[in-house]
């Protein structure tokens, strides 16, 4: 095992290069100005892959962007793993929020600043480099490896299901690994084992058929942004509770034993300041902030734009505005259902005074949680462990990743999330960043858990 | 008087072509990138009077957009009228929706489209042609004339007041003239005796120091927008009333009298559907439509913005959201006042969860009512009834001309507001347009107008 290890150690300066120049494409799949460099990321990966030794690599195209797939099967009877991640990434949001350009990756103070740093390419990264480390030291590979790398992961997956379902063979494995959650704390190696469903739409209001003077009819229109405020307004009560009628309807309820786990876990108010620098926390008073982020549903408001928004001032009454939303959804509730919760809202709260639209769009997940009692888990806290000498916590994840539930629904298997970002990462944020330390720590960590899982499994 | 009408008559596709020269000119003050437009603009107009014979013709500098003044003061002991207009116009907005350039009159089913065709700059320059009708048709003018043509009326007129101050000999008249309103409906005139204030403020909600992922925060944050969205929506009540503690303190009760003017008036529900093709009438249920505009305040939401809007989706708790705000005041609302009711509201509704900041920004005006019970006042609603063979109306418009009060305030004096603007001009919008009958029967109610006074004062 040391040689594979001391390989890493060696090798380390040239794979932090290598990470750079994946993170030089801007492979941004939620706009289709980025078609070519989403392909050209993906190519980049499937070279890389190549280049390491796997037995086959391919390209499958989709409707949308491509999914990468890399495969090494020597290892006989010993498990299979399906290590997925993702090579797309977040827009950059407002380039100028950024210290160091967004796909111009730079060291700074110990971290990687970089779009898609650790979402994902950092972290999918990583495994490649574990399977170099043990093939270069070992001339072979401790358990079957399926690598499968999307490119739509950030516009939720809408074309991985389909793949899915025409290569079940293909995917056949033991267990899915995935590296795309992150470390409660520093220090703090992190078990994901669930994770919040997500689902994305829009609210258009339409009031008068073109821009009015707000002289000449204020008081009289309508007006779009303040239906809009109206109906935004209507979807919380004043305690942070969802007023939407039937959405809670299928919400599990937090047990005790879960409750001890996450109190166990010791996320604190203190982190929480520090990580988003908020005046004070917000919502459902009667759960924990770690409960409120795991086990708890939201309408979030991601955006919101109407009327004159440059300097000086315009004094209008728009013909429209629009709301973009988010739900996260916790088990047992169901996308599909949730979406006609909000239409009937939206319908019923629309005054005849304006007109509404609700357009749902891409970006649904389901909402998960994986077993905590399997071969592969234990291997992963075991790794954890020996690398960062420190207990593993668990932990149920605010954020939405598509496949997990997908995978346990179409090929059967649960997922290790086995993450190493950390909470000041700025994921989908300006100067996202990678820890370089928890790079260079979480390759060691994978080396372990690959070579530590046959014996376990 | 026929010859000066003649003049008109003939002349009346140069006057056109004039008029488009000026249109062509981007004369926007909002912005600072058209400062050189602004002057240029100022220019064109001082060089233009300077050849129709005015006597003296002056640039005032300001701190802001420069004043142009002509004058032409031969007509010894007949009143002397005060006219006022600006030059200066509106951002253009979303240029995408403008069927032929802002900034490139075009003719279009008899009427002329820019932006500033009838806000303000067509309808100045129809006092320009009555002058020079009757100077070439009689080598005099029947009253003593003073123009003001300022810079600033779209931005709130901030520096007219001081130099009204400054220049209180220069500006002494008997009377203020100013085309800046409209007609009610096309064939009706409309003499406007009131105009509401306006007040102009942005509210700026901060929550977390960096966007957030929705997923990772969600459910703890009070995130920005939704801070907004409350904030926004505590100011009206269910039925469109103002809820801000003390907002409507100053408002004066509409007279029975005056409520007889505004049913005499005629203006319909049918006009207000066609002029804003909106769904629904909304509003004050206990006023009509026409007295919701004219004697009741308002509280606008011009303009909305946080968060994500460009395609697609990107799951984020904004760190910001801002609102651009307008207050419509009406008598006896005094705009500082409304300042300080604005500003306890919105602290007393700013939860500890996050971060708000009020600015006041330029744009003031006091709400005003004139006498309808002048020589000049007399004399124009004569010579609107015989151009238009129709009984003029009287109405309190919505909108807000700050200069009205402070010619009242500052020189005693009270304005005619004779206006030729038709409903569907799309002042402040995209299509902003004049009519080219109303620009041509306009300047022959003008010619009546200056050569009448006289005899009526």
């Amino acid at each position: 095992m040391a040689s594979a290890l001391d390989y890493a150690q060696q090798k380390y300066p040239d794979f932090v290069e290598e990470l750079k120049a994946l993170l030089r494409i801007p492979s941004i799949s939620t706009d289709s100005d980025y078609k070519k460099e989403m392909l050209h990321g993906a190519e980049w990966i499937a070279d890389h892959c190549r280049s390491l030794g796997f037995q086959r690599v391919e390209i499958f195209q989709t409707p949308g962007h491509p999914i990468v797939y890399a495969e090494w099967l020597g290892a006989g009877d010993a498990p299979t793993v399906l290590t997925y991640g993702h090579y797309d990434v977040q827009p950059t949001g407002d380039e100028s929020e950024w210290i160091s350009p967004a796909f111009e990756p730079t060291e700074r103070d110990g971290n990687l600043y970089a779009r898609g740093a650790v979402d994902d390419k950092g972290q999918i990264f990583m495994h490649l480099k574990a399977f170099e480390s043990i093939m270069q030291a070992t001339s072979t590979f401790p358990v079957n490896l399926k690598l499968v790398i999307e490119g739509e992961e950030e516009i939720g997956s809408m074309n991985f299901p389909a793949f899915m379902k025409s290569h079940l063979d293909l995917l056949k494995a033991d267990v899915v690994m995935i590296s795309d959650t992150g470390f409660q704390a520093p220090g703090v190696p992190t078990i994901c084992y669930g994770l919040r469903g997500i689902m994305v739409f829009e609210i258009e209001i339409f009031g008068p058929a073109r821009e009015l003077h707000s002289g000449s009819y204020g008081g009289t229109v309508h007006n779009p942004i303040k239906a809009l405020v109206e109906l935004l307004d209507a979807m919380h009560d004043v305690n942070g509770h969802i007023a939407i009628p039937g959405f809670y309807d299928d919400v599990r309820e937090l047990g005790a034993a879960e409750r001890v786990l996450f109190e166990k876990a010791g996320y604190t108010e203190a982190m929480w300041y520090e990580e988003t620098g908020a005046p004070q926390p917000w919502g459902e008073a009667e759960f924990t902030i770690a409960e409120r982020i795991g086990v708890r549903p939201t309408v979030e408001f991601n955006g919101i734009i109407g009327g004159y928004t440059g300097q000086g001032s315009k004094s209008v009454i728009p013909p429209k505005a629009l709301g973009k939303l988010t739900c996260r959804l916790v088990p047992d509730q169901q996308p599909e259902k949730i979406k006609e919760v909000i239409r009937a809202f939206v319908a019923q709260n629309t005054p005849p005074t304006v007109r509404s639209e609700v357009r749902f769009i891409q970006g649904i997940a389901d909402p998960v949680v994986v077993t905590l009692d399997s071969p592969a888990m234990k291997t992963a806290i075991k790794a954890y462990e020996e690398v960062f000498k420190s207990e593993v916590v668990f932990v149920r994840g605010g954020g939405s990743i598509g496949v997990v539930s997908d995978f346990q629904k179409l090929l059967g298997l649960d997922s290790v999330m086995m993450g190493f970002g950390l909470p000041d990462d700025n994921i989908h944020a300006p100067n996202e960043k990678f820890s370089l330390e928890q790079f260079r720590l979480g390759i060691e960590t994978l080396i372990r858990f690959y070579q530590m899982l046959p014996a376990n499994a």
